[in-house]
């Protein structure tokens, strides 16, 4: 591997589902590790006054319409959560409770299958027994993962997880951070893949 | 020539510059005809309750590094202008003017003058005197340029232009309709390009 590429994300971002489903092929194409750094962005919206794109006249009509048709482009199955947007808590604690127990293959297996189950079975992901039953199928306990949804040190893990983003001057989903470099979102991949070739420009 | 691609921008949006820059190459490698339609995007922000991204705490700082960063990646010459964001009511009505009075041609000639006026040479296009120096400069009379900024009927059809937009879902710059489909920002030329080539998908 030549180079780490951050890759942070919102559970309840589209875009971020989309880039999520290109990722493993990306590391392949540009031969880089992805580090999978799912947060809260609700924070963060907080602190920027940003609005979620279907809360804004003209741009929500327009967006819904966007998403249809990158989900085409890049043929990935896709239907907007009938519940948008939600809290990405629950499934950011579950993800880096495995994480910490299995590694970072385990963990990115999770967040692929928890984007999909938001994004394409339209499942609440913000609830922690959808959660739960999503860990179960891929033969994680299901009381550990109960009670790591409930442990204090992976609430707070979360926490930094999302301060730590933060101080990064991360403040969308996707957003990749490559020698220092900041990227913001999905169709920014092409700009990543080439600064990665060329060294940077 | 296929097809139309109309192309709504903002005089006073760096990313409509970047993509008035490419717009010639573009037309030529996808064999279609630009229709160059600046409008004033204030109007729209009013509705949409959207902020300049220079405004926006953590995204200005991004912001200026993207700006920088795609400018490098096209070989642009470019720097943020001092004064920014800026009213394009002045520049938009000389375009109208030129385009009645000499032809498509002359006012794409006159649109990518005045993006560079602004975004290469710091001038202040929201002022009619620089707007009348840079029309000038392409050997359009001084007095008829002056005379079209105050013309009444300029003045509608800039507000027309604008309502046009409006009526059609635009709400940003650069922003694009094909065969009604609408792509919104300059890292969405790749789709239009896809869209033109392949007839949709």
């Amino acid at each position: 591997m030549n180079k780490t590429v951050d890759f942070y994300f919102d559970f309840s971002s589209p875009y971020g589902f989309f880039s999520s489903e290109v990722m493993d092929e990306f590391s392949l194409r540009c031969n880089c590790e992805i580090i999978w750094r799912p947060y809260v962005m609700g924070a963060v919206m907080k602190l920027t006054g940003r609005k979620p794109l279907v809360q804004i006249p003209m741009v929500n009509e327009y967006s819904a319409r966007d998403l249809d048709r990158v989900a085409r482009y890049h043929r990935i199955e896709f239907s907007v959560p009938s519940v948008f947007p939600i809290s990405s808590v629950a499934p950011s604690r579950a993800f880096y409770w495995i994480r910490n127990e299995f590694g970072s293959e385990k963990a990115k297996q999770f967040a692929q299958a928890i984007f999909r189950a938001y994004f394409v079975k339209n499942l609440n992901i913000s609830k922690p027994p959808t959660v739960v039953e999503v860990a179960t199928e891929l033969d994680f306990d299901t009381k550990a993962v109960n009670d790591a949804l409930e442990n204090p040190e992976i609430k707070l893990k979360v926490r930094e997880e999302t301060d730590r983003a933060i101080e990064q001057g991360v403040f969308g989903s996707p957003f990749f951070i490559v020698d220092e470099e900041p990227f913001w979102g999905h169709d920014r991949l092409n700009h990543v893949e080439s600064w990665l070739v060329s060294g940077g420009w």
